[in-house]
This record gives structure tokens, sequence and C-alpha cells, in this order.
């Protein structure tokens, strides 16, 4: 099904032009319209442009009449920006059906949005990371050496799921790796708020006025290239503010891109996890398919769902939230 | 004047004992009677024992009724076991007369001791960073090489100048580097808290029970390691919780031991300061000598100061103040 897709940035300034191109000709080959924003390549010392031009950049992607709005690219500039964003102006474009997709930096606009208007918004792939991967790989970089060529099977067919309104929900198996699960366990909560995504953004919003006040919900978390101690003590924070106690459930997602060191001896993400566990009765389950990893599921943050998990077994469904537009 | 020092170790293990050794003889060479918890060398994972010690190592230290409890470290461990601090068993201590001096992890403790009793401690060096230096230079490591081999003149005599009540206040000169200063602004706030110490310590416990309400404080920042972005990130959480605004002045202190890279094209420091001054009316001065370097000073956490700049000229000043201990 063919729809309209507007790339924007609103964060980092693309470096990898290719992979930008490559992610806009892939959207294109799965049947897309691709409309790129007049400063999606803008640069601006680390941002895409300076913090007028992102902001244009935003409001122009909520009056585009897309189908989907997605960023190119995270990094970091929305948190400087938030006080300038016309959040009304979103909510109506989401009202209208625009669907906003991004990760990681993103998670900054996508929590404001949901503390001040309510709106919906999908956790997802931005399109240099999730779209625009393969390429030549570079022999000076070991890391291109394992790029995939085209774009993971699961995050497209989410994404396509997202696109045809039929993305109801998402199964996984909890690991023992991350710290030991109830076995026994059965948690269940019904028309809970999805809510999170990147642990560092989100933290970030703590204390302010862009943190979502929400209860009862279904909080799920992610981060990259943070040491587990930098995790624990986010997660402390959100502990001490009492934002753990109120979920019904803490649904941790990939954890990449750190390094243990021979200070640690011993002290890893699975002790983070286990520790948690002894400070707060909500139950934290793991390894939900989501976070800086090519094989991701999109969430939609801000709306209501049932989850299930029975042991290593976990079900997230949303598909009995008819009150979005997702 | 020959002091009690009592040391011992709340956050993360001591690995350098070498360090540890030298900073005991240095104070016992200044003439003090060095006492040493029981548990100042435990190491568990990455901590200096596990929080039961931990706790219990803490609150000898304010039984001790020694003249002074330093820490012998920093590192990570505080933020964590802040739900077991017998806050008031640590003012009666300070009523007493014994200071609490310490950095970097510990800006955890003194802020949620200002926070649940109002108590003032010290910012100021750890044993083994403060005391420690000097051995012989190990071929391996390059930051030896110029490990100075006797601790810095400046910290030693305002450590002195504590220990026997005559510290009253610190002046310096601050620097272009960080950010254009305004050349004519007048800075004066009278019988101001002086408070602040880690900005990553202090920013995670925003939002949390343990951060304290001070209004019309001179609120001082410094941080090792962290990138410009993160710092950036960091204090726009504290602009969007209003507290920069609630206070008379942000004095910017030493941040060390970052790298810049090729993406950020310009973005530094000092566009962070520059940035931050046109968001916030609260003045914003820099090159405060207290952070992660060896001259540094001593900074009464909690106590009243007078604050006066000019131009480039900064006198704090915390003689005034006869409330506490200090």
């Amino acid at each position: 099904m063919k729809k309209h897709i507007y790339i924007y940035s609103p964060s980092g300034a693309v470096r990898d032009k290719a992979a930008f191109k490559r992610g806009v000709r892939r959207l294109q080959f799965l049947g897309h319209e691709v409309e790129v924003d007049a400063d999606a390549l803008a640069s601006h010392t680390r941002f895409a442009g300076d913090d007028a031009t992102r902001l244009a950049a935003i409001h122009r992607a909520a009056a585009s009449g897309a189908d989907v709005a997605l960023i190119s690219r995270g990094g970091y500039g929305l948190t400087r920006i938030l006080g300038g964003i016309r959040y009304k102006a979103l909510a109506k474009s989401i009202e209208r059906g625009t669907q906003f997709v991004g990760i990681s930096d993103f998670t900054a606009l996508q929590l404001a949005l949901l503390a001040k208007t309510g709106s919906t918004t999908w956790a997802g792939p931005a399109l240099c990371e999730g779209f625009g991967v393969g390429g030549k790989p570079d022999p000076n970089d070991a890391l291109s050496q394992t790029t995939p060529a085209v774009p993971d099977d699961i995050m497209e067919d989410c994404f396509n799921d997202m696109l045809t309104g039929q993305g109801e929900g998402t199964g996984w198996r909890q690991i023992k790796e991350t710290g030991e699960f109830p076995q026994d366990l059965i948690v269940r909560a019904s028309q809970a708020t999805i809510w999170g995504g990147n642990l560092a953004m989100l933290t970030s919003l703590l204390g302010t006025g862009y943190f979502p006040d929400i209860k009862g919900g279904i909080l799920f978390l992610e981060d990259v290239g943070e040491h587990p101690y930098r995790i624990e003590r986010m997660l402390t924070q959100l502990l001490h503010a009492g934002v753990l106690a109120r979920q019904r459930a803490i649904v941790l997602g990939q954890f990449t891109e750190y390094k243990l060191n021979s200070h640690d001896k011993g002290f890893k993400l699975a002790s983070v996890v286990q520790w948690l566990r002894s400070q707060v009765k909500t139950p934290i389950l793991t390894n939900l398919p989501y976070g800086h990893v090519a094989t991701k599921v999109l969430l939609p943050v801000g709306a209501k769902a049932d989850l299930h998990a029975e042991g290593r077994d976990v079900l997230l469904f949303w598909g009995n939230d008819h009150s979005g537009s997702h």
C-alpha cells in the first residue's frame, strides 16, 4: 500500500549521506512516496541546523499531511528545543492521520508530546539506521563488515503493519542473561499506557514539565553506549522519583554497545536488573525486541495495551485500543 | 594543628592501594591522627563493599567523633543507598564538630543530607586523588608521568583553613574559553546558600526527595569525562526544571577529561555556556577552581555566602555565616 512518508531531521546532523540516500531508495522500493524536508541534510555544528531550523522542520513535518513523519536519525538536539515545539499542532497532525516515528533522541519529543497532549507516536526505526543499511563494506570500519545488506525483515514487517493499521501487538521470550526472571511469575495488565523509549532521554526529562505523569503504565526502556552503572544510576533516579512503583510493568529492551572493564569485577547488566528487582515490587521484564538493534518492533507510545507475561513468554497487545489513530 | 581524620569508603572500591597509603602517610606527615575505617579497602564487584557494608561505614564515620570524615575516593555507589542513610545521625555528628569532606559521587550524599537536614558538608578532595598523589611514574601509563610528586599547595592550604576554621572564602578570575562573559556584569548575592558539586550526580537526584529545594542560591557545578553535549543535556534538565532560574548565580567549575570529535564541528563547552546564557537570566560565572583537578578549593555546601563578581573577578565569601560548624 503506497504511503506518503515525510523525512526530517530534528536532532543530529546527517553525516552518512549514503545511508540517507539508501534509506530513501528503500522506502521508494517498498512502494512509498518519499518527501524529503528542505533542511533534512542541514548542518550546524553537531545539529541538523540551528534550533530555529530544526523547530521549523518539525512543524513542516506536522503540516505535511503525510501518512508518516520519520526522523532521519537520532543523536542529540531535541531537549534544548522542547520549549519551542507547538505541541497542539503536532497533536492535530496526528488526529488527521500522520504517524510520527523515531527512536533515541526522539524519545524526548515523544514523551513531551504525550505529557502535553496525550497523543500517540511510534517508537521505531529512524531512516538511516533502519532503512539505510547496506552499501559497500568499508575495509577500515569493522562495523560496516557486519552491516546487513538489506533492512531487517521483522522491523520492516512491523513498519508495514503500522502503515496498514494491522500492528496490534508483539510477543517475545525473556532471557536469563539479563537477570533471573521468576519462572512462575504471571503479570497481567489491562488497558495500561505503553510509554518509554531511550532511558537517558526519558530520565533527562524527570523533574520537568515534559515528563509524562503516567500511572499504571507499561514502561519500556532501552539504551546504547551506557555502562551498566550508568543504566543503574538512571533507573535509581526513576526508582527514587517513584516512577517505577507507579507502573504495572517495567519492560527492558536492548541495552547495547557498552564495555565492561576490569574495575567491574562481575558487576554487569544482570546485576542491575537483580538489584532493581530487590528495590521495587513492579515486575521487571526483559528482552523486549526494541533498542539500538536491527531487529526491532514498533511500539505505540501513549496507546493503551494489555500485557500478559507467564514465565519467559510475554505478549503485549494494543489491538483493543481504538482511541488513537494507530 | 593536629586533627583526627577518619577515612572511609562509601562509593567505589579502592583499586590503587598505593595511592591510599600515600594519602594516609601525607595526612600523618601533616601532623594528623588518621583513623582508617575497617572496610575502607573492602571490595564487592565495583563497590567498596556491598550496600550494607558501605552504609555501616558511613554511620561509623558519623559516630567516630573525628574532626574530619574524608572519603577514600568517589566512583559510583551512593545513589543506590541513599534510602538507607540515617541523615539525622549524620546531622548530629556535624553539630558535634565532624566535617564531612568529599567530591564526585559524594555529591549525592551531600545534597541528600542538605535536602533532609540542612546540614553543611564540604566539597573538597578525596584521600586518594587529593593526598595520595605521587609515587613512581608507571612507564605504561601516560597520566602517571604527569602526576605531581606532592599534593597541590592550594588544595592543602584550603584543607588546612577548613580544619582551623579559617576558611572564609575564595576568589578567582573567569576565563574567556568557556564562553564570553559580560565584561561589565556585576553580580552580588548576599546570604545565599552555596550548593552543588558534580553535575551528573546533582542531576541524577532531580525529581526525587533527595534534591535540595534551594531558592536564591549560588549553584556550583563541575564534571569529568562528560562530553559537552551531555553537559548541556544535564544543564537543560536543570533549566527545564526551573532550578537555574531560582538561583542568584550559577558558578561553573572545571569540566575536564572529555574528548571532542569530528561530528562536533565547532560545538564545544563554550557553545554550551553561550546557549545557556541565552536561555536563563541568572548570571553564569566560570572557572571556579573546583572539580576533578589538582588545584581546587574547599566549598561549604549548605552554608550562606556572599558573592561579588565584577567583570572577570569573582569573590565568594562565607565568613559571615556563623550558623554552621565550619
